[in-house]
């Protein structure tokens, strides 16, 4: 283990200093009333993160656990339309196919959705919509807040993952019609890993299903927070419930709108960059999709494979992330979510340089644009 | 939040400040040589605490969400006999009514199971059968090496719980003919709660269900235990695989024999301390049931209540359980797992002569008897 390495992969995020002392507090019972003080405290600042009157859980499990509450606490046999453009679609489609008939809207990874495509298998009657708001695999935003009109249209429901987008890109959970929204603790809130939570809406109250994997019953979850001390049904983990507290509680200090901000241009800056240094981005875009501003998927330029261009990366202390599946050696991805700040964009765009100068890839003026851009 | 409180519930449990140390490490990459390296040190120390060479693998949840991943994935409408004499038992039964057809053996809560029963419901034709190893919630240990010698002999596989048993107890997976056995992070082991570890024998292999939750699913957690580095399907939680990691260091620098005969002298000093205050031990004793080692229950004395109790205890700074559900007020229950020596008993005992006094109840003479019973 190398304290020095830069985590600049899609998550977990480097955690700061405060985050890590939390979770190094001495243990507290899960049954007391401190306990729910910091519980209910991470629920109210994710209602604010989420944009939600809705109720709001955090299960101990990850962002997978989350997806799996989701479709299985609403969907028992019923058609769901499931928009795939990259892996965790998929994901969300595999889920759906063990408790109820997908049908899918499918594209190439890292292609854009078409809004006629979803209304088209909409029209075939399903009771709900699966979709990954900002698909990590590819650096790319779908569009949440047309696709939740659609949904509502036709009167399904809308379940979003917002794993990799939520408290770093601006998603308003009640605004744009999202029943179930999920979100993981690792991602841009800059908790540890291991927790997801998920918002859910009256319209998905009403359609809950009698059963559900007992560990992911929405149901307790609700009948344990509304408990005086609040609880959750099962021993939480409750390291890292302290650790996203501490997070939670410094997303506050920054401000919502202030760290969505600074995702977006710390983003901006390495996109770019990209362009300056000749690296093309990967995502082809649409007039309702848009490149992510919580990781950045790069097509891998000739004279370098993944295991070149990661080594020299991480030789320089700069951890990235490779392509996933069939996009593994076809593009690399650079995480920026969190805290990331432009030390780490430039630290990054400068290893980056030295690196592919190094296989003899011609890509110069990363840093010096970037730096223009972060000011 | 008072870090001077004494933790004597069953679990979580204190956690040593080489273990708090271990979770505040920075994050690493969970797709990482680091990270497997992690892992399979706590895998191969688990596999010398179930005392097994099946396959054991860590979930980031909860050990009810290893109880799910036990059922779930040998259990498809099959039948099933659920022992139950406590709350965990109950929970053994709730989670096979969601995937298969309970054969339940019941007993009021705190009393011990007769063998003949079980052997009476395996006739009846069942595909497995549950059983809580260490009732937490009655401070009982139920008969592992019989039921398992049952289920063997009716071609049953032999589901578990040993999550308040494994590591505090002798566990014998293999020689006991275990199918499934669980654990739990944050009792006997004492790690930070979050994490559960199944193992899983070859005959469970070969009765594999082809669909179970997403999330619990044992064929995949095994795919990916195999790959090179090892990983975990979905990210895991892990600040909490560090503090597991540190903890079963700690196992093995004690020896798991050393550990176990511990946790007996302590919870052997409790008994006799309870004898010596005139309190009852609440579990009804048979042939092949047995106290806990871990946790004691203790019938609530006249003249005090659960909330004077437990406030009383609390005011002294340590901090007990009551009863769970029809026992509240009836019980009260010590946790004596994890770290505990003979210092922690006694604080605990000094404190229970002191609350009990205060309200009237006359009961002396428990910290002098353990204190010689502890040597």
């Amino acid at each position: 283990m190398n304290p020095e390495e830069l985590l600049m992969i899609p998550g977990p995020v480097p955690l700061h200093t405060r985050v890590l002392r939390a979770m190094a507090r001495p243990m507290i019972n899960h049954r007391s009333p401190e306990f729910a003080e910091i519980y209910e405290e991470c629920i109210s600042i994710l209602k604010e993160v989420f944009q939600t009157r809705n109720d709001v859980f955090v299960l101990s499990g990850s962002g997978t656990a989350g997806m799996e509450a989701a479709v299985s606490n609403v969907v028992k046999g019923d058609n769901v339309v499931t928009i795939v453009n990259g892996k965790f679609g998929e994901r969300f489609k595999e889920i759906v196919a063990l408790y109820g008939n997908p049908i899918p809207v499918e594209y190439e990874w890292g292609s854009p959705i078409e809004l006629n495509d979803v209304e088209d298998a909409l029209e075939k009657g399903a009771s709900a919509v699966t979709m990954v708001h900002n698909e990590t695999s590819v650096g790319m935003l779908n569009p949440a807040k047309e696709v939740g009109a659609l949904a509502k249209k036709h009167d399904a429901l809308f379940i979003m993952d917002g794993i990799s987008s939520i408290g770093g890109v601006d998603v308003l959970v009640d605004n744009w019609d999202v029943d179930i929204a999920i979100v993981g603790s690792q991602k841009c809130l800059a908790a540890p890993p291991g927790l997801a939570a998920v918002a859910v809406s009256e319209k998905a109250w009403g359609r809950m299903k009698a059963k559900s994997p007992y560990y992911l019953d929405l149901k307790v979850y609700r009948k344990y927070a509304a408990k005086k001390p609040a609880q959750t049904p099962y021993t939480p983990a409750v390291p890292l419930f302290l650790g996203l507290h501490e997070a939670l509680r410094m997303v506050k200090e920054e401000g919502i709108r202030e760290r969505i901000e600074r995702h977006r241009r710390c983003a901006e800056a390495v996109r770019k960059a990209m362009d300056a240094m000749n690296l093309q981005l990967f995502p082809r875009l649409n007039e309702v999709s848009a490149y992510s501003n919580t990781v950045s998927a790069i097509v891998m330029p000739d004279g370098v494979d993944d295991k070149q261009l990661r080594g020299g990366m991480k030789k320089r202390g700069v951890l990235i992330a490779g392509g996933q599946a069939h996009l593994k050696d076809k593009i690399f991805r650079i995480g920026h979510m969190g805290n990331v700040s432009a030390k780490e964009i430039l630290t990054t765009l400068e290893a980056l340089e030295s690196t592919l100068s190094e296989f003899g890839v011609k890509a110069e003026g990363g840093v010096a644009t970037a730096k223009e851009a972060l000011g």
